[in-house]
């Protein structure tokens, strides 16, 4: 097959929040996961596993714990939005409302990928520090970027959301994930229902780099 | 130019430890930043920036500051090599082998990105479950992986490493980094000096994923 060139994907690999219903052969479910066991793990230890769902009964289970921590979060979303300007106030009201349809909605993917994690099988290196860790998330989210990148080169549309983690116990119970397996990414896919990848908007390199200490210019 | 493709890329990404002290062109260091930019990050917020440390002396002191917590790595890891068998054992001191030199080595690498994180800018959803968190390396690690793939399609051998998190508190010092700016990846790049990249050795999608609930086969 003509494959999608590394830069074209990744450069129009949006979140697609608005998905069709029609189901994903399964060559192609294969497709992405192999993908995702392509990206790098610390010792190569793998720690994670994934779980595809397609059953209804449980996608929308999936879809009704999701909803609380969703409109807790929206809430919060708005009264973020005062003070801005017309321009940037709609560019965010559409991402919202995108959002929102996949709160609602994110039973109707054919595939909802639940990524866990073993934080067993994981040296968290920044365990000590008086911050927030993440260095546990240098071993599965990679992963789940690769299956992003290739659901781009697949034509589907999928979006990376955590907020089913603050329902981990709820999930634990539903999808009868053992301890001290955890969960750490929600990932829907499926055939864009409207516009679907396209170009991004970021701050550019100029803005996120720096040359040898901490502020100096890069570019 | 004729760009690779993407599942090419993803699938022979290795780690390449043995890396040419040859300067990386300004426009290749460009292209790795903005391959970055384009992963998503919670809310679009892009928590992240990156250090791209060129400067020898500072290469050096990385370097010196990796020692210590390799050595201790090394330690543990020569001790969980006891009871392989022959093949394995083999395979384990290679990949040993690769990353003792990067540890002494670190320095002639032309640059090391450092990644860093603002935790006050990041969602942490998975903060209150009774298990080390991760989320917000999914803010973060997407970014990371993207970086690996375009220097994997430059032609250039990298390796994403955690280690210095565990002497933050002097890399924050040597790179100026100001709180709460915290670190989360560091990732030498060069020309590979040896075999570069190629065939992965990972755990196949039969073995890593599962249908509707754990345990179940998706295959």
């Amino acid at each position: 097959m003509g494959e999608i060139g590394l830069y074209e994907a990744m450069s129009s690999c949006r979140a697609v929040r608005r998905q069709r219903p029609d189901p994903i052969p399964d060559e192609v479910v294969r497709r992405l996961i192999e993908a995702a066991t392509w990206a790098p793990t610390g010792a190569n230890s793998q720690p994670w596993r994934v779980i595809a769902v397609r059953d209804a009964d449980t996608k929308q289970r999936l879809q009704e714990l999701y909803l609380g921590p969703w409109n807790a979060y929206e809430k919060n979303a708005r009264q973020a939005f005062k003070g801005l300007g017309p321009e940037a106030l709609a560019s965010q009201e559409r991402v919202l409302a995108a959002a929102t349809h996949l709160a609602k909605q994110m039973h109707r993917s054919p595939v909802i990928f639940v990524f866990c994690f073993n934080p067993e099988r994981m040296a968290i290196t920044d365990a000590e520090q008086p911050r927030p860790s993440v260095v546990g998330g240098g071993s599965v989210y990679p992963a789940v970027q690769n299956l992003l990148l290739a659901a781009r080169a697949e034509g589907l549309g999928c979006v990376l959301t955590t907020l089913l983690c603050m329902r981990e116990p709820e999930v634990r119970a539903l999808l009868e994930i053992p301890e001290p397996w955890a969960t750490c990414a929600f990932v829907p896919v499926g055939i864009p229902a409207s516009r679907g990848h396209g170009p991004l908007s970021r701050r550019p390199p100029e803005k996120m780099a720096f040359l040898d200490r901490w502020g100096a210019p890069l570019f």
